[in-house]
């Protein structure tokens, strides 16, 4: 793990009812982390997604694979990581690692892929490459 | 409560993810399940939120009074029964009523209180009202 | 407002995936938020839920009133503030105000009514109002 | 496409709040979608969470790899078909296929992968697998 370069990183707690009947964080909040994430990266280069979206530009996730390595329970502290790869012409994957806080525990790993459209079809998004520091 | 004359009703199904960690269904759900009948309504009335929004008109909620009476578990199947009311010249009520299936054991009562506005601000909801059957 | 003690407060922001199709904070969110405040606050106090439970003791919310006054969007920094009553012998009703960052705009008002219960039946909160600070 | 033998199927309805600012279904909530088809699925074959958690044994999602091919928006209808395979000795795959009614438009495909623990280790899902029909 330590050959990483990660990007961007963005610390949270995990809230009581985020947590189902198993006391343990339900999986599919475990996407919104990771869209908050991203979000938080993209607004810290600069980049809106209603700026984009008046220029014609949509970002939208096409794949998730997410692997649950051991669950978070309400209270944890967890820092999400982003590391980000140009994939192809047109995709960017986003290489996400959750860990918990103080102890390092890896939580989940996860590799996002999105495109870039205008119109809805895939765009090389070009521009945005060099604004987010991939080039 | 046998001489409220609900205008409309709907009937759901308790979902795994709506519970908590004590495995009842969480306080906030309650809200989604009652703006979910209240759209329902609206829907079999022939009111749809994007016409109105069209005509320049949003209908919000401007005040919830909700009444936790006894918990819903996991699978319970339960129905949202609505009566509407008027109140003043620019308010609408809606007393709504969650009972658990079959056994119809009160679960939640909850007054909501809505207002029509016209670019922010607050009119009366005139035509609105005899389209919900409220005259 | 200014003749209110409050005993806590917390700050959030909002998230992406909080928001709904009008691009503001989806109602029933804000009882995430509140909830997500009043555990806090107990937390604060040095009181755990688990540990009541192993104690025999519940906390469960029986009424909310939330008045909405103005609308959060994405990325909106808000404080939750609480004020804390004692009402009659077994009810504990925590007043909650939200206000926008950095303007102070009031976002929503609610009142939102607890009991303790052992075995599922009211019991007088005693010790826990004195570990609150309510006396 | 049409040579998956689906074991189960269920159909659900998108409702607005599961819908965020771009007027689509969050992309979490389609993993609630998911997790709901396979609690019913398995409530279908009589094999119940707690039930199996009374005898020891849980059943945990270790991976969900999924493609979204078109999203859902609000009120429209849809349905999750399922099949199974059994990978390995110890782990099952839950192949998910969403589509949109009644035109039967691929939403999104999903291989959600998930593990029987005894006492948090994984254990060779036996007698599960032959209730679930899979052998």
């Amino acid at each position: 793990m330590t050959s990483i370069n990660y990007v961007f990183s963005t610390e949270l707690t995990v809230r009581d009812y985020e947590c189902d009947i198993q006391g343990v964080v339900n999986n599919a909040n475990y996407l919104h982390y990771l869209e908050h994430a991203r979000h938080e990266f993209l607004i810290s280069r600069g980049i809106s997604f209603s700026a984009l979206h008046d220029e014609g530009i949509d970002l939208i996730v096409t794949k998730v694979e997410i692997d649950y390595k051991y669950p978070l329970r309400s209270h944890d502290n967890f820092v999400i990581r982003i590391n980000l790869l140009r994939e192809g012409y047109v995709r960017l994957v986003f290489v996400q690692d959750i860990f918990r806080l103080p102890d390092e525990k890896p939580i989940v790993r996860a590799r996002v892929t999105g495109v870039a459209t205008r119109n809805g079809k895939p765009v090389r998004p070009g521009d945005l490459i060099s604004r987010m520091g991939l080039e």
